[in-house]
C-alpha cells in the first residue's frame, strides 16, 4: 500500500519534472525577453485576426469604436467585418501597379523578414559618418546586383530616394544644365510612363522642359541643346527591353530599371547605363515603403542629385532604409533563389493564363515577349511580364479602356501612356484574387465574341 | 524510513509543482509568441550591447569582420570599442540640430514606444481609401493638437511630408501662381532658416523666386506680385515668437511651427494660420524618421499640395507613418505630460546654465525670451529655447564663429542665417555630452576674458 503510493508520487514527481524541462526548453530563446514582448504580442495579435485569406488587418489599421483591434482590410471584390464576403457583380480592378503578387511571400517568411524597432532607434539627421545613406544597406544592395548580375556597380556611385519617383525628379534636376538660356528637352519612347512627363511639367523648372516623344527628335541636328532620354527597360506598359533611341554627344540617357528583375524578364546581362534607376517597389513588392536606388556613373552629377535629395526631403526615411535592408538580407539569404522563383513562377503563370484566354479571342490580342536565356537562372525563360498591353483589334473599338469597363474590367487607359486609346494596360502584379477576377470576366467576355456559349 | 521517503517525495513533489506553476505564471504573455521571437531577440541583443552611456549600437549598425554584433556609434568626442575612451581636446559640436536631447526618454519608454513590423505591412501603394495618409495617424495628430493646444486643426486639412524639409517647399509651389508673367516673391525675415532660400533657388521654378528679407518689401506698394512670407514661430535660430512682417491681398504666410512645442517655448493660443507646418523631429526627436505635417485652411490649396506630394514622392513611407503613430500613442498616453516636462525641463536647464556662464562675460551676451504663460502647463514658464543666438560683443570680435572654433566650439556662422557674422547660433538640443562639452569649453573661453583665474 504504502509502496504503491510511493510509487504514484515518484510517477508524479518524474511527470512534473519533465514538465518543468519541457518548460526550459520550449520558453529558451524568449526567456530574456523584456521591453521588446509587449511590440512582438501586439504584432501577432494583430497578424492572427482572420480576414478569411481575402484581406489583412494592419497595426496601424482603423479601430472602430467598441472593437479592441484593427478591422480587416479586404482585397478588391470582397467585404465583411472577415471579408468573406464576395461582391460577384464587381469589377475587376487591374488599373493599377500595387506589386501584392509578393504578399504570400512575405506570409510564408514571417519570422526572417520581422523587424523590431527599438523607440530611439536612429534618431539623428545623419548615420554615423555624417551622410543619409547607410553604409550597410548599400552594401547588401550591392551585393544583390552582383548576385542577380542585372546591373555594373563597380565603381559607381549609390544613392537614394523615397521610391525611384523622387530619384526620376532628381536625375532630371542633375542632368540638365544650370541656368542655361537653352533649357534640357526630356523625351521618352511612346508608350511611355507617365510620371516622366508628369513630374517635368509640374515641377516648372526654367532647366528643362517636356518634349513628348523620341520619334520627334531622331533625325534633329541641334545639338546645342540638351537631350535627357528615358529609357525604360523593362518597359512600362509592355514589358520590351527597350533601348536608347538617340544618340550624339548632347543626349544623356535615365534607365528606368524599375522591373530588371527576374519575376519579369530575363536578365541577358548586367545593365551599365551612366544612370539607372530601381525600386524596391517592384522587387521585394514593398511599394509603401518608399524606397529606391539610383547607380551612378559620374561623381559630378551624382554630388548634384545628392543635393536634390539633401534640399528635399534631407534623404530617406532611416525606417524604410532599416526595413529594406532587413528585406534584402531574406532575399540574400537564399542568393535570391527563393523570391526570384516564387516571383517568376507566379507571374509566368499569370501571363500563361492571360494568354490562353486572349489566344481563343479575335477581339483582342495582347503583345509579344520572346523568351530569352537568363544568366541568372541560367535557362532559357518563358516571358513574365508586369502588365498585359492589350488591344482591341476592332475597327469600332477605338475605346479599348471603354470596352473593357462595359465588361467589368478595369484597365488603364492608353491615352495615359501617350499611346492609341486602342490599348490598354492590364496589371498582373496585383493579389491573386485581383488576377482571378480579371481571368474570370475576361474569359466572360471573349466567350461572349461569337455570341452565347455553353459555359 | 518508508515514511521520511514519502514526505522527502512529496516535498520534491510540492517544489517541482511549484516551479511549473512558477513557469507557467513568469512566461505568461510570450508563451504563444512565434514568428515575432526572432526579431525581437535580435533588437534585445543590440539595445544590449555596452557603449558605457556615450554611444548605442543600432540594428542597422556596421557589423565589422569578425564581430557579431553591430559596432557602437559613440557621441563626439567619445570612442573605441566601447564608447568609454574620452578626448579631451576635441571640439564641442554646437552645430546641428540634432533633436538628440530626448532619446533618454525613449530609453526610458522602451517597452511602450518599441514596434514590430511583420514582413508583410502595407506593401501597397495606398491605405484602404487609396490615399497615402493614415487615418489613424491623422487622427493622433489632431488629438496631439487638441490637447497641447498649439494649433487649430477643427475643419483644416492635414498632409504628411518627408519632415518639414519636403512640406516647406510643396507649400511654396502650392501657393505660386502657375505660369504667371509675374512668379511669386518668396521672403523671411533675418535672421531666418536658411533651407527656405535654398530649396526656392536650387528648384529653379519659373513660378517663384527667393527675394531676401521682408523688411525691403514692408513699404512697397506693388500688389500685382504674390508675395509669399516665411514666419518662423519660434523662429529658428533666436526662439522668438515671431509674426508676419508683411499685409495685404497679395501677401501669403506660411507659418513654420517646428519649435512650437512645450520642449521649447510657452504656448500663449493655438496657431491659427492658413498653412501651418510641423515636424516629428523637433516634437519626438525623431529627425531620421522624416515625418512632418502641414494644417491647411482651403482646399484648393490642400489639393494643390498633395498633386506636388503625389508627384514627388507618392506620399510619405508607410513605415515612418506607422512608427510615428507609435510615438504619439507613448506622448498621448498622458496627455503629453511626461514628454513636455521631461523636454522642457531639459531644456531649461540648459538654457540657465549657458545664461549662467554667459552672464559672466563681457565679450558675449545671448538673446533674451520673455517669460510667458503657457497655456499647456497652466502657468508661467521659464525661457528653453532650442538654441542660443551667440552675439560676440567686442569690436574686434568680427567674426563669432572664428572666436568659438579657436576655443574648440563649433557653432553655426551667423550669416548662413543671413544675420551679421557676429552671431553664432549654439545648438542646445543635442546629446547631454554634447551639451556638457559646450559647457565646458564656453566656461574656459569665459574664464580667460580677465586673464587666468584660479580654477
Amino acid at each position: 500500500m504504502v509502496k504503491t503510493q510511493s510509487f504514484k508520487l515518484v510517477l508524479c514527481l518524474v511527470c512534473s519534472i519533465i514538465l518543468n524541462i519541457f518548460f526550459l526548453f520550449k520558453v529558451g530563446g524568449e526567456w530574456n525577453l523584456s521591453w521588446s514582448k509587449r511590440a512582438a504580442t501586439e504584432a501577432e495579435a494583430v497578424a492572427a485576426i482572420s480576414c478569411s485569406g481575402h484581406g489583412r488587418a494592419y497595426l496601424d489599421g482603423l479601430v472602430l469604436d467598441g472593437n479592441k483591434g484593427p478591422v480587416c482590410e479586404c482585397n478588391t471584390c470582397y467585404g465583411g467585418p472577415d471579408c468573406s464576403q464576395f461582391f460577384p457583380d464587381c469589377s475587376a480592378d487591374a488599373n493599377g501597379g500595387d506589386p501584392l503578387f509578393l504578399e504570400p511571400f512575405w506570409m510564408q517568411h514571417a519570422a526572417s523578414s520581422a523587424l523590431l524597432v527599438a523607440g530611439w532607434h536612429r534618431m539623428s539627421y545623419s548615420y554615423a559618418d555624417r551622410s543619409t545613406i547607410s553604409i550597410e544597406l548599400e552594401r547588401h544592395i550591392r551585393k544583390l546586383h552582383d548576385i542577380v548580375g542585372n546591373a555594373a556597380t563597380e565603381g559607381r556611385y549609390v544613392v537614394f530616394g523615397a521610391g525611384s519617383t523622387q530619384l526620376l525628379s532628381a536625375v532630371v534636376y542633375a542632368l540638365s544644365p544650370d541656368n542655361s538660356s537653352s533649357p534640357a528637352r526630356v523625351v521618352a519612347s511612346i508608350p511611355f510612363y507617365p510620371i516622366y512627363e508628369k513630374q517635368t511639367d509640374f515641377f516648372q523648372s526654367v532647366d528643362f522642359h517636356f518634349q513628348g516623344d523620341t520619334s520627334f527628335w531622331k533625325n534633329n541636328s541641334d545639338t546645342d541643346t540638351e537631350i535627357i532620354e528615358f529609357v525604360t527597360s523593362p518597359n512600362n506598359p509592355d514589358g520590351q527591353l527597350n533601348t536608347a533611341v538617340l544618340h550624339g554627344p548632347n543626349v544623356k540617357e535615365i534607365y528606368d530599371h524599375a522591373y530588371y528583375w527576374p519575376h519579369f524578364t530575363a536578365i541577358p546581362a548586367p545593365a551599365d547605363g551612366d544612370v539607372m534607376i530601381f525600386t524596391l517597389s517592384k522587387l521585394t513588392g514593398h511599394a509603401g515603403s518608399r524606397f529606391g536606388w539610383a547607380i551612378i556613373k559620374d561623381k559630378d552629377i551624382y554630388q548634384r542629385i545628392l543635393t536634390y535629395l539633401t534640399l528635399n526631403t534631407m534623404g530617406v526615411s532611416r525606417d524604410s532604409q532599416l526595413r529594406a535592408l532587413k528585406l534584402l538580407k531574406v532575399v540574400l539569404a537564399t542568393g535570391g533563389r527563393e523570391i526570384f522563383e516564387f516571383g517568376h513562377e507566379t507571374m509566368r503563370k499569370r501571363w500563361e493564363n492571360l494568354n490562353k484566354v486572349i489566344s481563343t479571342s479575335k477581339r483582342f490580342s495582347l503583345q509579344k515577349i520572346t523568351p530569352k536565356y537568363c544568366t541568372y537562372f541560367r535557362q532559357i525563360r518563358g516571358a513574365s511580364p508586369a502588365y498585359g498591353w492589350l488591344k482591341c483589334e476592332k475597327q469600332e473599338d477605338q475605346h479599348c479602356y471603354a470596352v473593357l469597363q462595359a465588361a467589368n474590367i478595369t484597365g488603364r487607359e492608353g491615352s495615359i501612356f501617350f499611346a492609341e486609346d486602342r490599348y490598354v494596360r492590364l496589371s498582373l502584379i496585383k493579389s491573386q484574387d485581383d488576377f482571378d477576377l480579371l481571368l474570370d470576366k475576361l474569359n466572360r467576355l471573349v466567350a461572349r465574341e461569337e455570341g452565347p456559349r455553353t459555359m
